[in-house]
């Protein structure tokens, strides 16, 4: 196996034991990026002799001056103040793809918005990736490139350097090849639950699924995935209980893509008073259309869901995690659209952590993902299911990264 | 008079009419700063040589080409990306003063954490400026130094290149000497109400009068002012009604401050985990403390503030606007301490506009100010109200922007 291929984990490992130099894994990624970025197009600015420079460097620092991630590079999502980049969609709010391509195929959409972070970490160009989730913008990409998402509670890690798309909704989060990764994130973030998790085994634990009011919406692809889900939780040993929301929640998705349109369209208000003649024509309609949202419409859409929060949690506290469906289908063919966000809009609005786990397959092939899914606040617990459902999973739900 | 003197409103007109050139402005007000900046240090960072090269550019420009605010200087708050600062209190988030001066006081604080903005308006050296509130740092820097200060809606303009405190309450405002010239930067700022505002005159209208649960803490000068206030109104024809907003508001003080504890050493994190030994000692133990707040209190703040929004709405809504008391009493003695934002925390928290109106006077012959409230997203009416009620208590009141 190449350095190229391992996880977050294990580089941090080998490099810190003295098997691996940071020369050694920045020039393997470098190859890998080389051979595939004709095909993939994941990165919308990166400066290969400037990270050479500076992994070289890096072996040079004494290990008792090191950082928790030394040596490890992170793909970050273009619409963060950094140095290095992976593409988005325009300001991470059209659906109008950039030139990147889903990784298991030049045909298919990675997702948006997050799709070169995405596309990068499954294509192994980087071993983690930052990306933003307003909608679905790292649940998608993560379904449709197989690997896993991870968006964590609302608020709880810094959104600092993050251009703004929907302020109360908008949340930092990652992309790795492993939950392992994320767990050195969840560190590196000081993302802590109040209390330890009582997770131990899938065997015996009791999970939910929720399959949402616009279940009528998922395509085959989707419908297998959650079915095989349910029947592998199940011959894994755990109890799994349909859980109906209840007609309250119904109007959940509306409100939350009210609240989008609302301050995605206040947040775009300088780009468009500078310069909407460079603006997406749909993102210039958006900013346009703010005022045709009822007074009412919106503090509807703030008040609505901000009831339904507390209402959620208690609801999920009953369950190990909540299993609900990712996306509608595999990843649509065509790079001009990202694809539906529909099914994470649930979650994004309720401010749950939400984890996609990849290891279903669709008709064409590509990978199809789920998501686990718990009260806010219980990010740290929701990563320990996930690992061990992401292991299941990726063993026996008929798609694997390594497959690949 | 020198153009220094004058409002924003007044000197677009004069620009646009060619009664008085950028440069001459910029001139007057540059000398102004030259004059008072030893006492009231306003200012984080200011270049005067530049300043007058782009006021000489500015006059080049031909008049079909010039912007709505051409010509106009705005101060703004050093934790906003840009060129030209005023000062603030470290990250906004501190206590601690910068070395800024209450514009009418040498020896007194000019409150926080927006204090150079006020100062700089109150003093002449700039007819408007950019301020940021979290708790009460605009509201109580205007109190302290005689001017208006307007916290719009949460959420309803753009907070594009702030520094993060508290992102569910954190919003940007305005500071300025007149009300029409909020009314210049609510039209740039695309700060619509749905509906137009009903109000004419404050004969015949009826206003609420609500001191909270954290009356106790008012001293004399606010105790005074708001007596006279509520006075003033009646004599000029309003009916004034007492607000009691009953128990289930009582927590809004503490759930507001748990809030921006929590979302405050989030936001702080970053710089925490690069380089604590630069921040204020203050700050660091916030960062410290966040794990003692535990999960329940965290989502009881969240989720009890969302409650109580909508049903102060409507409470609101009886009313051409509630008066609140914007601070404790007049500025402290002293540069260390920006005094307490207490009184304006419930606004803060509720999500709702304020405007911060000058025209009394404490027993240091310093200025004290009062507040208008108004139900969210009604910023436009709540401006023509305040307009209204300004007129009155400048004349009136025992204290104006002109006798000083």
């Amino acid at each position: 196996m190449e350095p190229f291929h391992h996880t977050a984990t294990q580089i941090l490992e080998n490099i810190r034991s003295g098997k691996l130099t940071v020369e050694q894994y920045a020039s393997s990624l470098l190859e890998r990026i080389n051979q595939r970025d004709d095909d993939v197009k994941a990165w919308a600015y990166l400066d290969p002799k400037y990270v050479l420079e500076q992994a070289k460097e890096l072996d040079q620092v004494p290990k008792d001056k090191r950082g928790p991630l030394h040596g490890l590079p992170v793909g970050i999502k273009d619409i963060i103040l950094t140095k290095g980049k992976t593409t988005t969609t325009e300001f991470a709010a059209s659906f109008t793809g950039p030139a990147t391509c889903n990784a298991h195929s030049t045909g298919h959409t990675p997702g948006g918005s997050s799709a070169g972070s995405a596309a990068a970490v499954a294509d192994f160009q980087v071993p983690i990736a930052l990306g933003s989730q307003t909608v679905g913008s790292i649940v998608r990409p993560a379904a449709f490139n197989g690997v896993y998402g991870f968006k964590p509670t609302w608020g709880a890690i810094t959104r600092e350097g993050q251009k703004f798309c929907s302020p109360m909704v908008d949340t930092i989060g990652f992309f790795s090849r492993s939950i392992s990764d994320f767990e050195v994130l969840a560190d590196l973030f000081a993302l802590h639950d109040e209390e330890e998790s009582s997770f131990s085994h899938v065997k015996g634990s009791k999970f939910a699924v929720c399959r949402t009011s616009k279940w009528d919406m998922a395509g085959e692809g989707t419908i297998a995935a959650m079915d095989k889900a349910v029947e592998l939780l199940k011959a894994h040993g755990a109890e799994v209980e349909e859980l109906d929301l209840g007609p309250d929640f119904d109007k959940v998705v509306d409100w939350h893509l009210t609240l989008v349109r609302l301050e995605g369209a206040t947040s775009l208000w300088p780009e468009y008073y500078q310069a909407k003649e460079k603006l997406d024509p749909a993102l210039v309609q958006g900013v346009e259309e703010l005022v045709k949202i009822s007074r009412r419409a919106r503090l509807d859409a703030y008040d609505g869901l901000a009831a339904l929060r507390p209402r959620f949690d208690k609801m999920a506290d009953d369950y190990a995690a909540v299993l609900v469906p990712s996306v509608i289908d595999e990843a649509p063919a065509g790079l001009n659209n990202t694809g539906s966000p529909i099914f994470a809009a649930t979650w994004t609005g309720l401010h749950t952590p939400v984890v996609n786990i990849p290891g279903f397959r669709g008709k064409s092939n590509l990978p199809v993902g789920v998501s686990l899914v718990s009260a806010r606040l219980r990010d740290r617990h929701l990563l320990k299911v996930s690992e061990a459902v992401g292991h299941i999973f990726e063993a026996e739900g008929g798609w694997s990264q390594k497959s690949e």
